[in-house]
């Protein structure tokens, strides 16, 4: 029975880097595990897709249980490549992305591709987790995120859960025996002001480099991500993807009186 | 008074595109212009931002009242670059994306870079609009999106607004006085199945190429915007940024019971 589970991997920083074989190793117990991982670092890429060039999908290794593809594009494109090719007859039981090299945690979820994936991934009617530490540097300790990634996706798998689902779960720096447990968050509000690092190139050509800092609106409010992680919590966010904004639907129709109205309930 | 205005104009078509051209005429009555467009197409870019790369500016037209800047990143690097760069001594008033040439109504919201740029100006306290016209072609007509998208700007530079404000405005093919009026909407619910194309380059490797088709999950819903672009209305729906879906928060404690409460009002 265990085995015959079907787990899909994936993540943005790409087939080599150690946060996929340590989703790999999450995955691993619960069956069989297939990912799909982008070619390159893909950090940055939103739910992006590539629509204006052809792709090249690679199997990169294989062994009990587990294939590893790279596909040459992005995290989304990777999500669409596995379950409408690769997986297009089978059932996946659920979706991991990550483990991510940094956190996704407050607005950084909407930049993201780790959790691009996991919200694409949502959408094919199976749980979707994106798992990211707070932690860029390349010899992270992923043991943490991987403990807790296992106790979230052996939820998930042995519950009722109502679908969609998509989780965006953030772990803190340290052990696990350091943290506090789970912690059921709202997303952050906030937002980045960019410092655009500014130098001329080889060729004397000035060029800019991103680099923002991130001004939390609200570090003070003890319901989200945000504060959960610097209170060493592991943030779990459960992630929609409607973007209506009705406060302001109803807002707007002072603004726009001759706007026919879309709630059929008003009209005659 | 009128020409103390500014508007920021991007695109994800790029600055060399028709849809930017007309865009900065539905701007360009309403005071000085200074447009920042993508050096290439980035259509499908979503919010994406480019980390590990130097991204190159360069101005390409100066007239009296417009200026116009290509980038060579993303619609989102472009918004950075105008707001925390360019203009950052300037108060902004507007920001207009588009005219992109595409809808960008249901769950293309997600994946489009028009939208993408549109949601990142609303994080920099002025109303954003991006403005998407339902045709592919080159030559496309922008006539019906140029006259409603002045309307649009014309309300919210008069009106009071409430911030943050972000709107996705999509106009049906046909000439203005075809066109039904403005409807405000919520977003359809619906995804993409794709079907990838695949072929062999020049050099005998398989290549993958995206081509998908929409599913809409509610064709009779007349509140959406999908139900409103085929019935000949201009679709406009408010877009916020808070992704967490409140509903499964609390089926979640269900899941999760040892997790700690993160709402302060139940925690002793």
């Amino acid at each position: 029975m265990k085995n015959e589970r079907l787990i899909l991997v994936t993540n943005d920083d790409g087939y080599a880097s150690k946060g996929l074989s340590a989703a790999i190793e999450v995955a691993r117990p619960f069956g069989r595990v297939v990912a799909v991982a982008p070619e390159t670092t893909q950090s940055g890429m939103s739910q992006a897709i590539t629509m204006y060039n052809p792709l090249y999908l690679r199997k990169v290794r294989e062994e009990e249980g587990v294939e590893v593809y790279s596909f040459s594009g992005t995290p989304v494109d990777c999500v669409k490549m596995a379950f409408d090719y690769l997986l297009r007859e089978e059932r996946v039981d659920l979706m991991l992305s990550g483990i991510n090299h940094g956190s996704n945690s407050a607005v950084n979820v909407l930049y993201s591709g780790t959790m691009g994936a996991a919200i694409e991934g949502s959408f094919y009617g199976c749980p979707a987790v994106g798992l990211s530490l707070d932690d860029h540097s390349a010899d992270a300790d992923f043991e943490a995120a991987m403990r807790y990634g296992t106790q979230i996706v052996e939820t998930l798998l042995s519950g009722p859960v109502e679908l969609p689902l998509c989780l965006n779960v953030n772990v803190p720096v340290g052990r696990s025996e350091e943290l506090r447990g789970i912690r059921l968050c709202r997303q952050n509000r906030g937002f980045w002001r960019e410092e655009f690092y500014r130098h001329e190139d080889p060729r004397g050509r000035e060029y800019f480099w991103l680099t923002g800092a991130f001004v939390n609106s609200e570090p003070d409010a003890e319901d989200t991500d945000e504060w959960a992680l610097r209170n060493k919590y592991v943030a779990v966010v459960p992630v929609q993807t409607d973007l209506t904004d009705y406060g302001q639907l109803r807002n707007l129709r002072r603004s726009f009186p001759s706007a026919c109205d879309s709630d059929p309930a008003s009209r005659k």
